[in-house]
């Protein structure tokens, strides 16, 4: 196995092995494309559309058919070599004839990490790992948290004006953000399995949590509620029906529990519960991650993002910054023990966009 | 007089009497740039270096010599037709025998504000008024804002976390921003001719306000303190002679106001005391503007920032703000009254850009 790329191998390829991915939400799968090149000549494209279809790479061969033979193919992640739903795709690679193998990332999943590239060259298959790996990576990054850490990718979403707040003095938060701003938000909604708020949140706004002003569907919806006090008449239970939802609570009693029986789609989760009672992130993250959520979006309120940042589980932080001054009102997030400026919490990689009026902030939660 | 330029005015020229108007700083005076073109190449070119010395038109013109008869003078602002410390430019164009002038806006002191087109015209000379309005009104906005409102234009500066912190839990704000940053404020602090502070500042950081990361001069520093404490050890204080020092109170006693007697460039300011017997920041800016203080730059803190804010004299913001998290701390701007969302302070035409890791956030503040 080479990690270099070999040079006549073309990062094009790999790019439009990428754009296949983006097809593809297979939780708790990898997104994977792969593209079979022969001649110079695009043979074959293929990506994973859900569990239990082919992977990418049998599409792919699909496609390409006798075109395999002697061919490239460029993978943005290690085929899998174990049988699972489907049979392994390394097996079908060296069958069909594929001459090399370009792979964006090794697959961090204990059952292939490697023995796909092991079992590829053991029939002949010459492999090159890394072409485009920071684009493989960004891509499968969810993916990669899930398989590594035992829990999804936690990115945290808010909305503050320039002085840090979430809301006016008098608790108006609709709206701090203008409609391209919330139309961004539901596109991020539809990028992951789960949406996660605290029940001051339903409490409070009553939101929907679905998807509606970007295209794709509406994920699973989870409220933080220590005590079963979301009311049956709130949104996220009203139509739970159409999208799932989920209230994750920390011992609270049968009796309240009893409140929901018989909601179609809403599900009571027993968590275990932090010193204070509430509901543990950590636990509830894993509780997702055995279901098969690769990624959730935190949509807060402040103490529901104070509760992750101070657990040091979110990876990445989407600010949406509206150019507004209010002078006081709602702070955004509070620390129990807030942190001294050389201790600060840092948000490195930081992306910006605008969003009509607004900015959108983007990075990575550095430790 | 024609509004619209005449299709052979050539921007490009406008453009570098603009370049010009930036190397001169002559408060009380416009930064006023001008280029002679004669047969489509540059005869002259001028700026006004400062009070006293010839205006940009006059040093074009000298420059041009003979080439100035039947030329095209760009100039960004309307040529003065009145009798200064220099005589009246609108003679010296017409006696050099210029054909035409491209004038970037009217002069907005009621001394000219049309009279010099007029005049030009009366003595056979074509006037085009609006070649890059945008630009040149730009350019000279401190300048008009003095001029229409007998007031500085007047630029918050703040820096602050994504929470909106401008200090942490004790107090500490070195750095919040990175180098980058703090260069780029010492850049903002050589274009003005004041930079203004709240007396707690000076307390509890001693700043210098001096320019030393970036080139260009240091402006005279203001002190916003009704009751005259600051120390005479305060940096701010013992660098007077170098760089002055205004102390503005509001009706200090005379003994205070004697501890700072024979400190050379310190200067004593009596200004009118709001209800809360604070200095009037209107007031201020007034007896300011009375000196040539054409533009401010108020580096707080969030107090000075509220003064200014809630009194509706704050016409730019410049925010910078660090990727970084506290969680609590010293919040940068509380109002006695926080608005509510529907009526919160925007910032308009927003300008964002990168600041080594940090943000700058400019813009307008709308009312």
């Amino acid at each position: 196995m080479s990690h270099m790329p070999r040079s006549d191998l073309d990062p094009a390829f790999m790019a439009l092995a990428l754009e296949l991915s983006r097809l593809s939400r297979p939780s708790p799968n990898p997104r994977v494309g792969a593209v079979i090149v022969n001649g110079g000549r695009v043979a074959g494209r293929g990506h994973h559309e859900r569990p239990g279809m082919p992977h990418a790479e049998i599409v792919a061969l699909g496609e390409a058919g006798s075109d395999a033979l002697g061919a490239d193919m460029y993978v943005t992640l290690e085929p899998c070599c174990h049988q699972g739903r489907t049979g392994p795709c390394t097996a079908a690679i060296a069958a069909a004839g594929v001459a090399r193998v370009a792979i964006g990332m090794i697959d961090p999943d204990s059952r292939v990490n490697g023995k796909g590239v092991a079992a590829l060259e053991a029939a002949g298959v010459e492999c090159h790992v890394g072409l485009l790996a920071d684009e493989c990576a960004a891509t499968h990054e969810a993916y990669a948290t899930h398989r590594r850490l035992g829990r999804p990718l936690v990115t945290l979403k808010a909305a503050v004006t320039l002085d840090g707040m979430s809301a006016d003095v008098q608790g108006g938060s609709k709206w701090i953000t203008g409609e391209p701003a919330r139309a961004m938000v539901h596109a991020m909604r539809a990028e992951v399995e789960a949406v996660i708020v605290g029940v001051e949140t339903v409490l409070t706004d009553d939101p929907l949590l679905t998807v509606r002003l970007a295209p794709g569907r509406s994920p699973m919806r989870v409220v933080m509620d220590s005590g079963l006090r979301t009311p049956a008449t709130a949104n996220v239970i009203a139509t739970a029906a159409e999208v799932p939802t989920v209230l994750a609570h920390a011992g609270a009693s049968l009796e309240s529990a009893a409140a929901y029986a018989g909601l179609h789609g809403v599900e009571i989760l027993e968590c275990s519960a932090r010193q204070d009672g509430r509901v543990d992130p950590a636990d509830l993250l894993s509780k997702l991650a055995a279901r098969g959520v690769l990624s959730v979006l935190v949509e807060g309120g402040g103490r529901v993002h104070e509760a992750f940042l101070t657990a040091g589980l979110a990876d990445r932080l989407a600010l949406f910054l509206a150019p507004r001054l209010l002078g006081g009102g709602l702070p955004w997030v509070r620390f129990e023990k807030p942190r001294l400026l050389a201790q600060a919490l840092r948000l490195e990689s930081l992306r910006v966009s605008r969003a009509g009026d607004d900015l959108l902030l983007e990075g990575r939660l550095g430790r």
